[in-house]
């Protein structure tokens, strides 16, 4: 017997009841209209979007439907932290194949719901879809009344890390390893980073009057460093030494498991949305790790614990050949 | 030999060239940050999502890639133009096949950058990510200081059509076609209102103070009154001779072609983007066309020419069985 789904119309009410109808503060319509509508805010808007496809960004079988729907909320909203701004609301457009049961479909909006709560940011609107494969399109609205920007790194800036790198790489490593499942703390710590990465909101309104530049890391350090680099016409300095000592155990240990280095998951891992901020040393914020520093010139370049400098590539790109 | 596609860097720079890097009023930021930064707004925010998935909204083989662009674009401002509300700006995030060749991505980059100075509402950033199919999903930011809902028609209210009904149906209806390729004025008007449809902005804002409830028709005359019937909780009672009246000669040509009737265009085809609104009869814009009223009762119901009354059923579901 095939389960028949719900009509487009009461799953709509279904999500909506799930979401509490896109309540909260300042939403003064949420879901069940042409478009949700907002209190104006003072200061600045910041604005941005964010896919989640199924096979590109998440695969179904090492990932509950909750998850799902809490890493793309996240990694979301944690484009609002790198702006140094507050996150006001969400809207999500789902596109789901026909053949998903609607308990999956209820499943992404618990994780989405889940993230809302946890982020004080309600989902407060969006569109369903037809389609091939799952994909979530989350779009953020924030404000700030200066948003930090990744264009204004000044030579002399500290390079600051706030929150791990590698983790939810290393933990996606341990999914996909092949043989008996790896077990352990470590383990267990990498994997949620992986299936539960942060948006790091209050980090990010904390660098606001104390970084120049931001970014948040979901291509992987070297990656987002570039961007940087290349947005500040600069150079970003890694230094191997400051950053290795800043990786957590969890990392090294894991790392060791999976016969690789922690360094590679901390540069080349995406995903695990933690910021990447320059500033000036005396205003270095508490939390954040310096490892590295701006300097004239163009890239990403990686200081040896022996004071060879080397060229880094960049993370993971969509369209390379 | 393969064509090569630009990384995925290179090709935002060049989708960034197409739309002058998203500059506009009110844009502080455009294209190149982890969010986009705009002037914040005075009176209310207005803000929707909308989706187009290749094989479900569109279909590669009868649109130009433009096309695909445009509509897009104008079906997610529409709802905006349904809430009274000035556009101003959108952000974009594509999925896009591996296989789809720059000039595609361009093309379709090309339509949307189009819309986007037809609307004064510049696109201002995005995302791009790989797909097996193509999607584009558009998220509209709005404001207006008293939003029109959907959910507040009266009893008494006239229902008002602005703008076409049934012409972009119909002009699918010709391209879908088996046999020769009907031609004339009428399937030209017809094809291009399926092709280059238009958000309503400016009678969106003329609905200001007038109109009690509003929406716009993207599943269908019938799908949409139903939507304002059951926000609102009232009945919607459409008179098919004022709305047969309404309909464009051009419709009226083309259904005859394709052995339909104009109305049962007018009624179940989606896709104009006309607006559906209810107001007091003093009130009525200009440009709008009264077919029918809202009444006590719930659902829709078309009063025949001859007085008979017969319940509608809804528009286009995606996920009915």
């Amino acid at each position: 017997v095939v389960q028949k789904n719900s009509s487009e119309f009461s799953r709509i009410a279904g999500i909506a009841r799930l979401l509490d109808q896109g309540r909260g503060r300042g939403v003064i319509v949420g879901i069940g209209d042409d478009a949700a509508v907002l209190r104006a805010q003072p200061g600045r808007l910041v604005w941005t979007t964010d896919s989640s496809v199924q096979d590109v960004h998440f695969r179904c079988d090492i990932l509950s439907m909750q998850d799902i729907g809490w890493r793309s909320y996240h990694a979301a909203v944690s484009d609002i932290a790198a702006m140094g701004a507050k996150a006001l609301a969400a809207l999500s457009a789902l596109e789901l194949p026909v053949a998903l049961p609607d308990r999956s479909v209820y499943a992404i909006v618990e994780g989405q719901a889940s993230a809302a709560k946890w982020l004080k940011c309600p989902l407060v609107g969006g569109n369903l879809s037809r389609a091939d494969k799952i994909a979530i399109n989350t779009s953020v609205l924030g404000c700030v009344d200066a948003p930090i920007l990744r264009s204004k790194a000044q030579v002399g800036d500290e390079l600051w890390l706030i929150g791990p790198v590698g983790m939810a790489a290393a933990g996606l490593g341990c999914l996909l390893r092949e043989g008996p499942r790896l077990r352990g703390h470590a383990v267990e710590c990498c994997v949620e980073a992986f299936r539960r990465p942060m948006a790091l909101l209050r980090q990010g309104k904390g660098l606001v009057g104390r970084a120049n530049s931001a970014i948040d890391i979901s291509d992987g350090l070297a990656g987002d460093a570039a961007h940087i680099a290349e947005s500040s016409r600069v150079a970003v300095e890694l230094d191997e030494r400051q950053l290795s000592a800043s990786l957590p155990d969890e990392l090294l240990t894991v790392a060791k498991k999976l016969r690789r280095t922690a360094l590679s998951f901390a540069l080349y891992g995406g995903e695990d949305y933690s910021l990447l901020a320059t500033g000036p040393k005396v205003k270095r914020p508490r939390g954040a790790v310096c490892i590295g520093r701006i300097i004239k010139g163009k890239g990403v370049w990686l200081v040896r614990s022996d004071g060879a400098r080397e060229a880094l590539g960049r993370g993971f790109e969509h369209f390379g050949n």
